[in-house]
This record gives structure tokens, sequence and C-alpha cells, in this order.
């Protein structure tokens, strides 16, 4: 994949760069998609499956979850079948931190919330070291310990800093942090708070956000939020649902703040009691044809913006200002390429006409 | 409706209050929710129904699209027959303006970018001033002409203030004012500079931002990262898609950063391969019945949050921190009701229990 970094129009916080497998979070690299697998890590044929498609969606980084040392242990293959890096997701027992490791993980994710034992956190330390491998310091709020007396984000952010000096202290830098709530306010203001502690990469996401819809809306709203600012360096949605979706809402939410580009954007208007065609069919249609077309072209990622409007208030205006637009009227409309009026076409031909375009353009 | 009004964690941005009918906006009001009718305004009856099918949904303003004469005289009719205050929408021809606010429009929106003529401006205010009813001065990316040079946001938000003025000029400050761009960032950027030059509403909203779950994240964004800040006092999530729905994302959006509630929220994990039951669908089919069990109840506003989560890593701390959660392990899951263990059921009853805690609870 080559995703196309767009101008920004805001700064990005200045934090190290730190290479997970072949790919560099932080240190103005371009904001890398993770997510998860979904099935017991030890089932490798599976893993490995979803792992492929993974990446045909664009996932730069994957996880996944070890439960035991079946499930460490398959690391060993898993990584060797697929392309893009896999990271250990560890819980509770430091040992199979240290299995993972030594399988080939490109990344351990420890959880301060539940392994607390210096010893055994600077034994998994030096492991990493050894492989030349990052840890994300991993904090949730629901595996947090009860709060010392302030919020729970203050309280998350001094437990995350208290595990960043212990790190250092071992000489390790190799970090990246996260300090995920299932409360969206509790999640910014974290992040925001420890931002202005460190300059490791920060891996941003809100926890448990539920179903696919309302998920994707409280995780647009932390991680946008957050990136506006300048802050994060690679994001996870996550969904109770498929990977392939929280990939997807992840590239949306990257899109639209113009950080990266993943394919053809629309600008379509609600339409309203002005508007004179069937404009919600009109867009579905061109939507579901673009994602075909798109599937088989190299040209995936380019940021091309489709105007389709319905009317001649905000019509003219959004459809010259993108790659292609219509502006409708009453059963026809206007076909627009890179601001210039190509010509008048009936309501019917919009989406053929519009693919036809596309095509011309890339 | 009663919307209940959370505890926020961040402050407002105080400014004027202005009443929209009974429905006051600004002035520490609670963020209110918009959408728009969108069939044509002359369509009485049709418009009439979706009113109500709004009302119900829980949306507290409507805005009707203003084209012709008849679309203006259809307001009559229409405001004698709903609850929530009607909004006309107007381009391009002041008249329509005089003859909505005759017609007994609550509010009145212009844009600048198509309605210039001081003269006819200011008939339009006299009139509103008549009415004591208040103006929208609201501006889009796509009915903007060409910047003045710097950028679009610094541009939209230079016209907004020379409108501000003029209306000032007219001693008229009933006024609330939007400025919305296709592109999230353009719309962050013009809402935070507009508001360190004035203490009027803002009205928020990302315009054309294309079909639901698309224009949801893209939404979410703009209005959430404003919002975060304490920017804006009422908001429309424009979707290529039903108003029903574009009430429902600006009520996630509310809920999720604790602005407001519109009853249960779900927490739940993404899942992963430590998950020993069949979590989505648990989820999916508990958010369905309490979809079908909450239109019949009196309880729909009420902050309640229940917690569904897959295993013992985030689990218990989520459950227990939610007014009842389930802590899943293989085929089973520890019940939580506001902090404490109620009993293990096993995963067929999940969605049984959960509904009837909930009962118990409200």
């Amino acid at each position: 994949m080559h995703p196309v970094i767009m101008n920004r129009k805001f700064e990005r916080r200045k934090t190290r760069r730190i290479m997970v497998g072949d790919v560099p979070v932080g240190g103005q690299a371009p904001v890398s998609v993770q997510s998860m697998v979904k099935v017991r890590t030890a089932a490798v044929k599976a893993v490995i499956a979803r792992i492929r498609r993974l990446e045909e969606t664009g996932c730069d980084i994957v996880r996944v979850a070890v439960k035991d040392r079946d499930d460490a242990d398959a690391i060993r293959t898993i990584v060797s079948k697929v392309r893009i890096p896999v990271v250990a997701d560890i819980h509770f027992d430091h040992r199979l931190a240290l299995r993972s490791i030594e399988a080939g993980a490109d990344k351990i994710r420890i959880n301060p919330g539940n392994m607390t034992d210096p010893g055994e956190i600077r034994s998994v330390i030096k492991a990493a070291k050894r492989r030349r491998i990052p840890i994300r310091i991993g904090l949730n709020s629901g595996s947090f310990p009860a709060t010392d007396g302030g919020s729970k984000e203050d309280s998350m952010v001094r437990s995350a800093m208290r595990a960043v000096r212990m790190f250092e202290q071992a000489d390790f830098n190799n970090i990246i942090i996260s300090l995920k709530a299932s409360d969206v306010v509790s999640t910014i203001s974290a992040y925001k708070k420890l931002s202005r502690l460190c300059d490791y990469p920060l891996h941003l996401g809100v926890t448990a956000s539920g179903l696919p819809y309302e998920g994707a809306i409280k995780s647009a709203i932390g991680i946008g939020t957050l990136l506006f600012e300048g802050i994060g360096d690679t994001i996870r949605v996550s969904l109770t649902g498929s990977p392939e979706e929280e990939v997807w809402v992840a590239q949306r939410i990257l899109s639209a703040l113009n950080i990266r580009s993943f394919g053809p954007e629309i600008i379509s208007c609600p339409t309203c009691g002005r508007c004179g065609v069937d404009l919600v069919r009109v867009v579905r249609e061109f939507e579901k044809n673009l994602k075909r077309t798109m599937k088989s072209s190299d040209s995936q990622n380019r940021p091309v913006t489709i105007a389709i409007m319905g009317c001649e208030v905000n019509g003219p205006g959004e459809a010259k200002e993108a790659d292609i637009g219509i502006a409708a009227g009453k059963g026809s409309g206007v076909l627009f390429r890179r601001g210039k009026v190509l010509r008048r076409i009936a309501e019917k031909d919009f989406v053929k006409e519009l693919l036809k375009e596309l095509r011309r353009l890339t």
C-alpha cells in the first residue's frame, strides 16, 4: 500500500520514531492503522487468512491475543506467512510475553493494570531489547486498579508515566503508549495530558466503544479530536464487529482530517425540499460501483473528491471545487470536471457519467 | 422530551441565549438537535407527518426549505400542526424570507453567500424584529464566493462577521451563526476562529458529508472536536439519508461527550482471541431488544450504562463501573449491578438477564 500523505492544515506533535516491523510509528511517519484478529491465535490457519484479508483492506499493523503458550508459539508460523507486523497482546503473565518475543512477535503490548511486578517487567524489557522490538505500554480503563484519589484519567496518566520511568531506568526507549477509556471524554483528556509529559508515540483508541455504527461515532470523536490537535501516531478503532470494519472506520477518520487518503471521497448533500432528483439512490449506487471499480484499480489511494449535489444552492460551488461533480436541478444536472462545466446530463445517467469521468481522471 | 443534562467535564463557551420558538439556544441551554425535512415544503401533509416522526425521535428544531411562495405559505399550516419550532431556509430571494416570517416561521436562515443586498437584508431584519424571531447567518462552503486571498475558513469567518456587523448596525442581536464546510478541517478551524470574535450562539455542522455511515464519522469528528472545546450551542448532522438518522447520530455525538443523555449506552468490547462467547451476537440482540423496550418506556433518557465484555482483562472492571454489566468467560459470565456481583449466568441467558436487570433498575 502506498498511502498518499495529504496537505495537513495542522501541526503534528513531535514524537520519536519507533519501528514496528517495517512500519514506522511516530516522528512524522504516516499515522498507521491497526486492528486485531478476533479468533484464537493458536488457530493458525484462520488467523493467517484473517490477517491477509486485513492486509487487503490496508491495515498497517495487526495484533493477536496471547492467552496461553499455544497462542504464543503460533506467532512463529503467523509472522512467517503474513506481510504486516504482528503484535502480541499480553495480560497477566509475563512469561507469555517472553515466549511471544521468542516466537518472533514484531511488538509486545503489556498492560500495567495487570502486570505490575518490576522484576517480571524488567525481564520482558530485556528480551525485547535483545530482539530490538518495541513494547506498547497499554492502559485500559477496564483493567485499571482503583484510582488514587484523583480522576480516572489522571490516575491512568500517572500509572503510564510510572511505567515509562521504569522502562527508562532499564535504558529502554523503544516505547509506544496508549491510554484507552470507554468514556470518550476521559480518553481525550488522558491523552492530552500524557502528550505534554513525554515524546513517545501515542497509540490512540476508545476502548469497548460498542457496535459498529455507534462505536464508530465514539471513536471518530475520541480519535478525531486528538488527531486534530496533532496528537496520535497510530490508531485502532475498537468495534464489536469485524476487524475489516475497524480498519475502514479508522481510514475514514484519517481521510476526513486530510491526514491520509484512502481513495475517492464523496461529497454529497443531505437533500431537502429543493432537491429535484433521487439523490440518495444516485449516491448509494455510485458508491457501490465505486467500491467495485476501486478494488481492481491501482489508483486506490488517490485523494480524488466527487461531489454529488442536489440543487443550485451549494451544488455548483461544491461541484466546481471537486475533481468531478454534479450540480443537479430538476431531473438533470450539470457535470463538472476540475472546475469546468462539461455538459448537462439526465438523472438516469448520473452514475454512469461519474464513473466514466473518474476513469478518465485516473 | 426531558433531556437529562449530565455532568460535563469541560466548560462550555459563554454565549447569549437566543429563543427558537420555545427552545433556548446558547447561554448554557442544553445543546439542541436539529434536522431538516427532505420533501417539498408545499406538500404540507407529508411535511407534517415527517416532522411528527422527527418529534418522536427527539429532534428539537426542524428546518424546511423555502424555494417558492407556495413553500413559504405552507409554513402557516405546518407551524400550527407541529410541536417543535420550524425554521425557514432561505436562499437568493429575500421576499421568501419576508413571506415565511409573515407565515409564522420560528426562525429564518439566510445565506450571506447568496443574499448580499444590504437593503434587502435590512428589510428581513426589520420583519424578524417585529415578529421577535431570530435569524441564522448560515454560511456554506458550497455557496461561498471566491475567497479574498486567504484560506476559505478565514474568508467565511470574515464574511460572517461582516453580516453580523450589518445586523448589529440595524440594532438586531437575535442571531445564530453557522459556518459549514464540506471539509472537516476547514469547518473546525472556521468555528474556532469565529468563536473568539463574538458571543452569538453557534449552530454546528459539516455540510454535504455524504452517505450515513461515512457522513456520521465526518460529522462526529467535526462537531465532536468543537463540542469538546466547549464550542457549539445547537447541532445538525447532514447526511445523504433520512432526517431520523441525522437526529440519531447527533444524539450519539452528544451522548458520547456526556453533554446530554438519550437513554442507555452500551459499552462492549471488540472481542479478540480471548473471547469465549459469541459477543457480537449477544450485543446485537440486546441492542435490538433495548430499542423495542425503550420505545414504550418513560425512562428513555436515563443515562444508564450497560457493559457487555468478553473476557477477564477489561471485563470485570468495565462491568463493575457500569449500572449493569456482564464479564464473560468461556460460555458463561458474571452479572454485575452497580459494582456488585449478582450471579453467574449462562451465555444463552445473557440478553434475557440484562433486560431483566435493566427493568429492575428503572
